[in-house]
């Protein structure tokens, strides 16, 4: 075939649906490469970089700072605002919420993952999530009108308890974050300062699971230090409005409580093939359900066959999409595409203002200060916009350095 | 007297209604003094800095960057959140919305303006106000939103257009920045580029009335140069939703209509003594309606005989603040206060990005860049919080340098 003949055939017409890192990464990939047209589909105009939510939620960070303008990320291409609500891998089409039919060719599956409270009775109702923009605005509200209203007689000081389930990295960084939010907070509530608790609930046996057990009771010790309870092999059996209920007859009392233990593909796009239990769609080692439908990040379960599937995380989608659009073009060039590799660089969390834990795929482990410094210039080298990175460095230097004495944010409603 | 007597007399209890420039900086003053207890109301636990809120408005700060906590501008100051709903000065006491009644041998009033239509028909129901956080953000809301309704038919092309009404320095900030923000999202939209348009309309002859004809004039070359529609002697007669109809049966089409026209007190503080137009109420030449009863700020209305009343602005009623809070120790200490002195130290206005007016009282008169420096030195100068102060900064260099090429603030709804 000459370059004229492949010239000429119609590019091939690329829909990627969700707009998160993995979907955003094939984006900015396949933009530039020749022969295809691509549209990006999303119900919001925005990514967010969902690693920072808790500082959102705690008031460190503005919202703005974490939401990045989907079409300033991938200028070119065609960015449609919808839900999809219906794929039909035979038509090669998807339908929008708003009745739009959407042909394609190329389908890349990049939804995402939402909050899912494995049917314990109770927390649907009574927990707060947190992984929108919205749920992390709402926590924020939560945790500093609570002090508004306790302070006026509104709400009994038992109010001011805060429990967090969940000790992965979302669950310590979000209970950390808490702990030095309320600290602060007694400068402006001095009358307050004793009520204000928080607990931190892991089912399993140690923090950070996912992690070695040295930087599990690392970040323990650092979490108690900030005066977070941690409540280690505690599992949640039921939650009313205002206590949390753990096997064992343990009964905490809570005014807010904050589900950060566990996550879930959307459930609606399970027919599409084989789903695992937490609805993710098994997919081929080249990320594929079929010639033409590919599915990235959370929505992916990809194992080696006795293996356990890659993790829900940011990093793996990244590279997810990266890998999607350079098989692509393969394919497109006549190529087939080589399995997808996952190369782990490591892990990490933060635990309050100074201090995190980090492990790298070589063995390198840090803890304390080193590892919030490794933890800080990563988070800022991921966040996309120029922008934001200057308001977040701006943010984050300014809470360093005099949070003990500064303003925090405040409630807007 | 011995001091011995004068430190067994009770302290003054001082009530501040509103914790506006005006309110704060009272409370501020007289935190530092002796003999006094201080308590402050507002009904948002915020000082909201509103000379930047057109930048909230149109994307360039998040609201966070302009609300400062009330609590922490004033340590050791009681701060009570709530709305006086009835004030008795023969009592002594006022009455909030929950029912309280709080006692005061000092009142200083510092309740501030909102806006007026003037009766205009159909303002009230179709154009957008700027007094508040939440109006600033229902504003850049609908700037941000309208793009993706037009791209989606949702919305006519019509809709992208703007009518901002007042020519005063909000209006003109306004009408300047809302330019700037439709050319950035010209890189997102690009087949709606041709369709956003600003039209500023000003009833008198010139913008900034207040300013020196010099200023008005260069304050319209630098609107115009930005691509602002600038309609001045054109008095609006009738607002409709989708049209502003002007005198002389002139009809502007627009989406989105802002008024930024005029301001006035609260009516109902009208009956505490004589009220001119605007609701303002007539105090002494030290500000007072009685003994104990203090007005500042935009609800005072304080004019030289046969002169014009001291305008509504923040300048003011930070100054009223400050004499009112020496005045009260005076007065405790057995002195008289001498009459409030105005010094005027100037105004000014910002154009876009990089351009400004500046008039101080001394003659002075800047245009172009170097006002722009003056103002947002003075700005960053005034902004209450240092964290604030900080992100401000780090949000401005960014506009300054690189608007052009960054992205924007998202809609998050």
């Amino acid at each position: 075939m000459t370059q004229d003949a492949i010239g000429a055939r119609p590019p091939t017409r690329v829909v990627i649906v969700g707009a998160g890192f993995g979907g955003l990464a094939c984006a900015r990939k396949l933009r530039k490469a020749d022969g295809f047209d691509v549209t990006v589909i999303d119900r919001n105009p925005y990514q967010v970089f969902s690693p920072l939510l808790y500082q959102v939620a705690t008031g460190g960070l503005p919202e703005d700072d974490i939401a990045y303008p989907v079409r300033a990320a991938i200028p070119g291409v065609r960015f449609r605002r919808g839900e999809v609500v219906a794929i039909s891998t035979a038509a090669h089409t998807l339908r929008l919420d708003d009745g739009t039919v959407l042909p394609w060719d190329q389908l890349v599956l990049a939804m995402g993952s939402t909050g899912t409270t494995f049917g314990i009775p109770g927390v649907a109702e009574n927990a707060l999530q947190m992984k929108t923009v919205q749920e992390a605005r709402a926590i924020r509200h939560r945790l500093l009108q609570t002090y508004e209203d306790v302070e006026l007689g509104h709400a009994p000081r038992e109010a001011l308890q805060v429990v967090v389930v969940g000790g992965g990295p979302t669950g310590v960084e979000l209970s950390g974050a808490i702990a030095e939010l309320q600290r602060a907070m007694h400068r402006e509530f001095p009358s307050l300062a004793d009520y204000a608790t928080v607990t931190l609930v892991e089912a399993g046996p140690r923090l950070l699971p996912t992690f070695g057990e040295k930087s599990s009771a690392r970040a323990l010790r650092d979490l108690e230090k900030l005066g977070v309870d941690v409540r280690v092999s505690s599992s949640v059996e039921r939650m009313y409005p205002s206590t949390v209920r753990l096997a064992g007859n343990i009964v905490l009392s809570a005014g807010t409580i904050i589900w950060a233990a566990g996550v879930a593909a959307p459930p609606q796009w399970a027919g599409l093939g084989t789903a695992d239990r937490a609805n993710r769609l098994e997919v081929s080692d080249t990320l594929r359900l079929a010639d033409d439908v590919w599915v990235i990040g959370d929505l992916a379960h990809r194992a080696e066959p006795g293996e356990r599937p890659l993790p829900m995380v940011g990093s793996v989608a990244l590279q997810m999409g990266k890998y999607v659009a350079r098989s692509l073009v393969e394919q497109r060039a006549g190529g087939s595409p080589k399995p997808f590799a996952y190369r782990d660089k490591g892990q990490m969390a933060t635990i309050g203002r100074r201090r995190a834990v980090v492990e790298l795929s070589g063995g390198l482990r840090l803890a304390g200060l080193p590892a919030w410094m490794a933890w800080l210039g990563l988070h800022l080298f991921y966040l996309t916009g120029g922008r934001q990175r200057v308001s977040v460095v701006a943010d984050w230097v300014w809470n360093y350095l005099v949070w003990g004495v500064g303003p925090r944010r405040t409630v807007i409603d």
